[in-house]
């Protein structure tokens, strides 16, 4: 939600902690009384647009459009239609975008909500776009957690089931990690978070790994291969003796505030073997450490939890889809412009972007989830350059990271090392960057030294 | 509609006659004045949720709900989302309760409706569960007779077409028979009316069987293996000759008030050969009998009536179509409790609810049909005992009827005949019933009488 | 829009020059201001109708709908229901127009429109019936030229792309051409407007074809074969040598006013090899004839036009479907009778419709897409009677014109060829025409005289 004039969702790092309180204080609104909201947007439609199908995202979404006093049009199969003729993305939402007033898309292809946004007259809200982001599901999960606990600070989150293809998992996990918890993963075997979250928990957000022991996870998922991700570096090895940190792991772990499951996606899993983990049953829940933990899950569930627990008070799953309403309430109405957020904002803690590489010839982003795989006609790939040595980028739309080798000015027709003398002394605004030798070669470069490209 | 604070419409056998007649006072309201109304159900959502797929059905209940001023959201395909993730029923009706204000759910499995009623936060209306009710449908057919011939009590009803698989038809004569009514069975031969419907106009309503022959059909209808079911018991053998009999019959037949016509349901035959009716053309009306018989069908109609009869004044299934919404109108206005019933009670007709049997160990309902087939993780059987001797059970999800033939007793590890001595003294409390004896041995019980299993 | 009680869509020719002036004016109005309109059709209820997907069509109508504060219900695969189970189209309609105010119709069968407009309680409105019309797609075009240009009188419209199966393209061109416009034909090679189109421009509008050279079109489209269809007839042979008539030529083609581009429709190509054309960019907007030329397309593009053509004023394509909910918006409040069209009949140029023929026996239209081919259960075909020497008939649902052979009088049981002297005689009430020999004898008819048939 920039501050530009059109406010779109595309990624929840588009927020800062403070506007997602701001949010938050909307969605109270929202939820105090439903009478005083209903006609915020009268004469306004949504369009919800769904490259894939989502039953209850797309009835949440327009049923709060609807308690806003609004109406909506609904495209559930998006891939049956238009899309099957052969129309790009941009020109999709150039006419969708001529009938609503704002357009709730979800997409399988990584960084589609951030192309939409660019191209739609309308401000778009992502729905989920492929493994990357469903930034208002992370929402709805942070607000359960912070209106039942009171905070959102400090917290002990466990994450159990899939830790490896679900997206909320590593949303929540981001967004947690800003707000400074320690989270604990407890994957089925196979299913572990991967290896990029992990590293980018440790990079951006300054978290610290800690393999778990049997003997940390003491009870039902000590067989599990757990790892704790702390807030922040305080088990630095130098300064902790070995008997020490299991302490203060321990401590950590005897108290987990919120217990977020999650399903195996059987219908995302490639054939792999995956582990069994125990079901959240009454039984599991009495274990001290899980005493006052909430329960989540983004549902639909299958076994995962024991139907005995739904009469217990710590099972919020239910009114996780309740709350998801005025969260999305309190979305639309922000983006439509019809409410502003009050922020206090504790501290400016907006980081400044890092500097865009456009890519008009040479480099394109190399994952197969990306947008700019299937929409490269009128696309220009584009990339965050996160460091020049080691050359390491960011995809501009899917975040996958790029570390290229080969690179050159814009004013000669020769390409170097990206760690090469003559390579530092390029101003970026000169730089063309090449993913690989024969990509420079196609565009017309000749290598500065045929001995670096052996190397 | 019970009288508790959730207001649901599961089963026409939930209302009262004098409810029904309040229910079309309501529908009455609904139709005289559109503007009066489109306020009543302002800010209100209806969700209609359909694992079957039926548009007019459907339509009808969103332009109800439109009319009323509220809004819906559609889920016409249920079965291509989160059923195919492997979601309990209860569980989406737990998450969609909580976008809507009230559900309308068509289902194919028998009892889904009663399930739905018990976990869904908000009201559920049965637009159809597999083969057993339909009760809107049999209330927009009864609110068109009612209006049509000014009364609904003591009418002479035919029926014609497919009356085995014909939902429509089984509701309808069981309301019709409630109010008195004389049916006339006049089936496309192999699609007679079904053994167990007979039988419970019989027990139920105190009809009385009688097989019609070509002299009493004389006409277009002769060469049909006619029934009719006599309101009460008027033609005992004891008291009639023969010959008073027939007269008596003809004298029924001669005056048929409603002539319900159904299509043969193609895509419910399992290859069984069924014969020919006579197509509905103004020559068959012409028969006197038909003078003042209003046709009916719940289409869609294929050829079973020319088309030469829609301009026709008896013609009424159109009607039925229109008077749909008025009569849907009223029933979310009540469920939503926007609107009470002004009931008149002539008598306290409702009778008094057998008791009941929580089956959790033993006897499951055998019906490949009933919503416990595919549900049963998280409910437990339960069953209405009509009678002790000889052991009668009736599903209190589908309504099938069960005659199990072993019981124990709660506090022993040994089981009985249903018939035995020994099983006539345990109290209903302490009952235990089984379907077969192997089911009693998996549960852990001994027979206590190995010559009992060989009988 | 016929003056009847009952207000219907279905043909771009039922409205004149000056309704349609009309129509534009009302667009306007409902552009204007959104908040001005946004209760005029409070309470009403839209039903789109949808037989083959067009998720853009439905959903500006739709948006249109919302806009004027009705509600929508949509049916947007109305193959997979009713009619799967037999259902005929008349019925359909009669079930539907009792839930809706107006039902928007999208059907695959020529004529269907006008079948729906005789059976359904409720106004029509076409949304493309087969290969024959889509009126408002039409009237959109007209619009966006007409306030772009600032008049539809005597325009330079020039179409390229897919020329035969682009419905659009049919409707576009007779409505222009009554305009007076001069129509240019860019087809790729193998997709020409079909000769009954150009046919009808001669015949009922009074262009002239005159086929274009090389040296006529020198530019982009110089390999083209291209045909102009003049405003008029003015260039006879016997007034103009072949070197004025050139000349002439060149000066219509130097300033062309809109360039309509189509997308070739694979998924209605039988297996033709169809040739190239020129990409649409910027460098081919260059040439001097298309200095001000609205570029529009129907949409969804694929590749005819490059995307750099999207920021260039002079491209519209985005603009066509912004002013497609304004236009759709009046012609609802319209068929709804919410506004009533202001007309300024220049001259009353509604010509007098041919006398209709009702062919209860023999004849019916001979074209496989026409709706009579596959409702005629309760259709009677009727055609109009546009000349009895030749016999010319045009089918009055689906416009197909027959030229049959032979016919009969009503009173006798012979028939004779059309141009017998004995055929001249007989009055159009007692006419009966046939088609073929075959029909004839079928319908009890003997041949007047042996030799004719043998002729």
């Amino acid at each position: 939600m920039s501050a530009t004039r059109k406010r779109d969702l595309v990624s929840i790092d588009d927020l800062t902690n403070a506007e997602i309180e701001g949010l938050f204080t909307l969605a109270d609104e929202m939820a105090a009384d439903r009478k005083a909201v209903r006609d915020l947007a009268r004469g306004l439609i949504l369009v919800t647009l769904f490259y894939e199908p989502s039953t209850r995202t797309r009835l949440s979404f327009e049923a709060a459009m609807l308690r806003l006093g609004g109406s909506y049009q609904s495209c559930p199969n998006m891939d049956d239609t238009s899309a099957a003729k052969g129309e790009s993305l941009a020109d999709t939402l150039r006419v969708v975008g001529r009938y609503g007033d704002v357009v709730v898309l979800r997409h399988p292809r990584e960084g589609a909500s951030r192309v939409a946004a660019r191209y739609s007259p309308v401000p778009i809200v992502n729905a989920g776009d492929g493994g990357r982001e469903h930034p208002t599901q992370t929402l709805i999960d942070l607000y359960t957690i912070a209106r039942d606990k009171r905070k959102l600070d400090g917290l002990c989150v466990a994450f159990t089931g899939d830790l490896r293809y679900g997206r909320t998992v590593h949303s929540l996990a981001y967004a947690l990690a800003r707000f400074g918890a320690d989270i604990v993963c407890l994957p089925a075997k196979g299913l572990e978070l991967p290896h990029h979250v992990v590293r980018r928990l440790e990079t951006d957000f300054g978290c610290f790994p800690v393999k778990l022991t049997p003997a940390d996870l003491k009870g039902a998922f000590e067989k599990t291969e757990g790892l704790l991700l702390t807030a922040g570096r305080p088990f630095q090895p130098d300064l902790f003796s070995n008997a020490e940190r299991r302490s203060a792991i321990q401590r950590r772990l005897a108290h987990v505030d919120v217990l977020y499951v999650t399903r195996v996606q059987k219908e995302r899993l490639k054939g792999e073997a995956v582990g069994d983990l125990p079901v959240i049953d009454l039984a599991l829940l009495s274990e001290n450490r899980f005493r006052n933990a909430l329960v989540l899950h983004p549902l639909p569930r299958v076994n995962e939890i024991a139907c005995e627990v739904d009469d217990d008070p710590r099972a919020r799953y239910f009114t996780q889809v309740e709350r998801g309403v005025p969260v999305r309430m309190a979305i639309l109405a922000h983006v439509l412009g019809l409410k502003d957020l009050v922020v206090v904002e504790k501290s400016a803690k907006r980081r400044a972007a890092p500097p865009l590489y456009r890519s008009d010839v040479g480099l394109h982003c190399p994952s197969p989830g990306c947008i700019t795989a299937t929409e490269l006609g009128y696309l220009t790939p584009e990339f965050h350059v996160l460091e020049r040595r080691p050359l390491r980028l960011r995809c501009a739309f899917c975040d996958f990271l790029v570390e290229p080798r080969w690179v050159a000015s814009r004013h000669e027709r020769v390409f170097h090392r990206f760690d090469s003398p003559h390579s530092a002394k390029i101003h970026l605004e000169n730089l063309v960057i090449f993913g690989s030798v024969d990509e420079a070669k196609r565009a017309g470069f000749e290598p500065a030294d045929l001995a670096e490209i052996e190397r």
